[in-house]
């Protein structure tokens, strides 16, 4: 179609800069700059472009839209409006407020039409590469000769604060080597950040840096009126097959306020004065708010139905698609219904205590593979250590780009690269295009998730399934020394709100922290695996370990009682043989997960961790966090040292030997006291 | 001096490999192939250009070096072996046993001659970023006509590894625009990553993307024999004043061996046979381990000596200096002692109950301004966030390439841009020029520090005084929301080893925290501060801060004792006030700084928390790791919501009548057992 802008493409602009504004200043907090910056660009991409349902937001086809700069919301809230999506005036008047559909940066989950959470730089940016891996990996996977079932674009803005960061340099880079023609970054070039013009710490050339990344660069010097050369360089984004592009577009910050194009209008509202001067000079009334023009609400509508009518078509395109292809399109009905396949978890190995030793990243290689045959969901990767992460199934497939001759986009493995950062934030954007249509895993060594904790933090609070394979999870690991052996690393992801923390003691173990991550729709899950093997336990299965914490030695009047995680659940039960023969009863619990443990009865947790005796934890971490479950704790407050394994566990005295007799002395102090002694877990319960 | 190289360059450049390879073997672990590698060009960096006394490893005007693809070490040690650091041969071979000097990644403070630490790619090419920051400011600062005290070159390593990390592109891009000129990096082009070729993941155009950093980018297509491209290359980045360089050196990753140029070689011992055939090849007797060539001794004795003649002589213009500028030359030494000026924590300030309420981040702003005057070491900066974080004080100079006309390399304000990683690593790098050069403070909110785990691990790791300036510190920042309130952060750097993290309640605890964390040399500092404003406490003293924890109010025969920091110390002091119109006798405690108060003594701490009442702490962040001290934790364990800042506080239950209810549950809780109430200080002393 060719483009014929009107004068009602610039009100519907202005009503987006005004009821941006409007809303900003009605909460006295957010962002006016950006969005007003970026109105042109939004209506002119929602009016002529766009595919979506605003009464269905999850349509499975439609244009993914991500606003890598959260902060300027405000924008996006005020387009959802305008589109019909339940987000209403009144939402708009609550921006910012408790318990309000518009909180301070965009929140998926929280407003229909967002699709991931922004706000922390950098983040939307990768996550948008993800969500574009996704789309042309279900096309590469499902879409047929005349059925482009899956076809949809992913457009991202994004500021010069995100491009600072490094976790979308990392985005940006694989983004390019993967070839994806299907994202579409549009890069607000305002020159202004918060500590005002970017000319005081980037002046990088970033259209030649996305070059050299093989991105598409366009131009468009004039962001706040050449619609006409907005129009042409998304038809040109658009029209490139095989390579993401990026759209650097010039617009002044807080376009129409007296300090327009300054750090001024970043981050606060406006001065009642300049919002009174911006109305008139659009041509709205400043006695008035939150005003929506007829035309305006017309123009919308028609944008909306046309997504409806998109849904429609694609509808009636699955229905043809079932006839053909009935098996696919089954698959694809059951994945939106984000349903794992009838019987998958049978799949899952279980151990016997006879069998062999076996490190859990083995075991993890072991389940993968398993499950690889029958979640075609399941999407692996690691961040260039696949050899030590054992994340490829034997006779995978990379995700690549047909061109580079390595694999193509049905490929469900994926060549993160040393980017952890990058690769935790796709892999948000992977598991963000909805229900079960992909399921990644990513693959790291423990210690360098940290690296990814932004990334992390936001798949929690976004309820997102992800899957990290974090192996070489302790001091265990050996030889690559302190640089390498996580700490504290632990204790960080169990304080972070839903995220479940894993760390399998044997076989069986590792199958249940799969089973219990595969099944937790809405939470990330960290599976620390060992590098070295670990015996498989008597008294361990999947069901037991999925409850989070099991006993796995029960004793009748037990003197004390060991807990412990993964590799040093094994230390445990050695040291309470070695207790045996000392004539002191040792019950041994294993402690998996603790996030899952906590969701038990109450009951049963203290069933596990009961009163009677003295609790002492073993895991080779820092002891932060354990007073929750045991009275004392051995465990590891430094650093940790560069040797073979075991002399390592020595050094830090993590012997069956040591825990014998912290047992002993732990056992002596409540003697000693002379009253019962109480679980913490009781003692929580009460206060 | 006209480039001659012989028979013995090459003679030398195989005893290197040879001996990397010896000492991989020996430990049998390890990463042979970067080494032999990268041999050549080491060689020559180290015998042609580099300036190091290697009986004085922090003679303060050497060049530094940097191994940024730390697992290379195997390299690093071969050479300081060489160069007559004191690291033997007997060293080598303890490669990456427990307790040795030679630790399975470089690490600095363990092995002389070490800079900093790496192997976490990435971190050393922006800790290089630091170090040539820090020369150029020491001497934009100090040099004068013909008396150039410092004027060191920076020299870094770095593998394809640390280039796809987003750290390096934060810390190039700063770089580029910072125009520094005394930074060289040395990509080792090998083209193999763990996962195989580059081909699969990185295949962006380095050269390119550091061009449009603004580095000089220099080729060298034979990195395995053309010393004479080596060497003009290295010449012609020195010679590059206004710009850093990126030589681009293609090597075979383990020259030599069978399996050269695959990633066969990279991360393991090479196999028996092929080591064997590498020395024939090479000319040495495969018979023999650990051979240095005598010629060898001899030609890296006089590149030691040519060192310790660079020292003599920077010594000797030193002692000029002195008698022409005695301030300047009085102030280098003491910076390099180590030492504070005399009396600087007289600039503290100090508060009385009556004064202002005042958030702890313009607190911070104002001990800045003043500490920024009498220790001119102070280097403040932020991600981007100066006005939030309020880093800069007034009058402050921006460290800046003069040509860009917005400050000069004197200047003591570092604009970071928003690189939260880049920021952390580059402060490690200013802090490890040695002494009391520079201290870093970096500003971000406290929230987006986790971006820079990484960074903040390898400070705590290196032994580093760096200062996280971390504000909007919690729930308490209001409407920006979930997204940038931080939950999990402070328990995460809790559980890291070495690192103190403060949360001030008041004017005289922001004055102990930076106290503390001035006076800590050893340990990097994150000062965790509010955007809202505090009152001034009774009962504070900076004294008293200083010991991490103490009683703000005594009473005597107490029914509970309240223990919070930051905000809640407040809320605390509240509560108790209501308790005691509820005839309860509530005592309160201030925590500020956990680490620091470990190391108070036993009888101290159980004086602040003791035996006898129950404890309840108060504070809005997870209430992980508070068992430490409490019998019970107020606290949020979910995200946070996007409201003012009041509104939030109400809806976690976190407000005086809440701490109130609560405090009486656990005092009921205890009265019911019966027995005596020990703090859980008293219990973890005793097991």
């Amino acid at each position: 179609m060719p483009f014929q802008p009107d004068e009602n493409d610039v009100l519907a602009i202005n009503t987006i800069r005004t009821l941006a504004l409007d809303t900003v200043n009605k909460a006295n907090s957010g962002h006016p700059g950006a969005p007003m910056g970026m109105a042109p660009i939004t209506h002119l991409l929602f009016s002529r472009f766009f595919n979506c349902n605003p009464e269905n937001p999850s349509y499975v086809n439609r244009d993914r839209f991500v606003l890598s700069n959260g902060h300027a919301c405000a924008l996006q809230y005020t387009l959802l409006h305008l589109l019909g999506y339940k987000v209403s005036l009144d939402d708009l008047k609550q921006f910012r407020q408790l318990d309000s559909i518009t909180p301070g940066h965009p929140e998926v989950g929280v407003t229909p039409g967002i699709e991931v959470t922004t706000g922390p730089l950098g983040q939307g940016f990768a996550n948008a590469v993800g969500l574009a891996i996704a789309q042309a990996h279900l096309g590469a996977s499902f879409n047929k000769d005349n059925y482009a079932l899956f076809d949809n674009y992913t457009y991202m803005f994004t500021g010069d604060g995100c491009l600072m960061e490094g976790v979308s340099s990392e985005a940006a880079s694989l983004a390019g080597h993967l070839k994806l023609g299907n994202l579409i970054a549009i890069y607000d070039d305002n020159q202004i950040s918060i500590d005002g013009s970017t000319e005081i710490a980037f002046t990088e050339d970033v259209a030649k840096r996305f070059e050299a990344y093989d991105w598409q660069v366009l131009h468009v010097d004039n962001g706040n009126d050449d619609l006409q050369a907005m129009f042409e360089a998304i038809e040109q984004a658009r029209a490139e097959k095989h390579k993401p592009t990026l759209i650097r577009l010039k617009t002044t910050i807080g376009y129409g306020s007296r300090d327009q194009g300054t750090h001024g209008v970043h981050g606060n509202p406006l001065k009642a004065d300049d919002t009174v001067a911006i109305k008139k000079k659009f041509g709205f009334d400043p006695e008035q708010f939150f005003v929506v023009p007829e035309k305006v609400r017309e123009m919308y509508a028609s944008y909306a139905k046309r997504g409806a009518e998109h849904e429609q078509q694609w509808q009636k395109l699955h229905r043809e698609y079932e006839s053909k292809y009935p098996e696919e399109a089954a698959d694809i009905a059951r994945r939106i219904a984000g349903k794992l396949p009838d019987g998958w978890e049978k799949a899952l190995p279980e151990f016997k205590p006879g069998d062999d030793a076996v490190a859990t990243r083995k075991l993890s290689e072991m389940i993968l593979g398993k499950l690889s045959t029958v979640v075609p969901e399941l999407v692996s990767g690691s961040a260039d250590l696949t050899p030590s992460n054992l994340t490829r199934w034997k006779n995978a497939v990379d995700f690549q780009p047909k061109e580079n001759g390595l694999g193509d986009y049905s490929g469900r493995y994926i060549r993160y690269g040393v980017r952890e950062h990058g690769m935790g934030a796709i892999a948000n954007g992977i598991a963000a295009y909805g229900g079960n249509l992909m399921v990644p895993a990513i693959g790291t060594f423990l210690n360098f998730v940290s690296y990814a904790a932004g990334a992390v933090r936001l798949a929690a609070l976004s309820h997102l399934r992800v899957i990290w394979v974090a192996t070489h999870d302790s001091i265990g690991l050996g030889e690559d020394g302190p640089t390498h052996q996580p700490i504290e690393t632990v204790a960080h992801f169990r304080a972070l709100p839903n995220c479940n923390v894993w760390r399998p003691a044997d076989g069986n173990e590792t199958s249940a922290s799969y089973y219990v991550a595969m099944t937790s729709t809405r939470t990330p899950s960290i599976l620390c695996l060992s590098r070295q093997n670990l015996n498989q336990l008597k008294g361990s299965s999947i069901e037991k370990a999925s409850k989070g914490g099991y006993v796995l030695e029960e004793v009748e009047n037990a003197d004390i009682t060991l807990v412990a995680t993964g590799s040093e659940v094994g230390l445990a039960v050695e040291a309470a043989e070695l207790l045996g023969k000392q004539g002191v009863k040792a019950r041994v619990a294993s402690l998996p997960c603790w996030e899952v443990f906590r969701q038990q009865s109450d009951d049963y947790k203290l069933s596990v961790l009961p009163d009677g005796a003295p609790i002492l934890s073993i895991e080779a971490y820092t002891t932060m966090g354990w007073a929750e479950w045991s009275h004392a704790h051995m465990g590891i407050d430094t650093f940790g040292a560069s040797a073979p394994a075991k002399a390592v566990y020595k050094k830090f005295g993590l012997t069956g030997e040591d825990v014998a007799k912290r047992s002993q002395k732990a056992i002596d102090y409540f003697k000693k006291l002379g009253h019962p002694v109480y679980s913490p877990i009781s003692q929580q319960l009460n206060i």
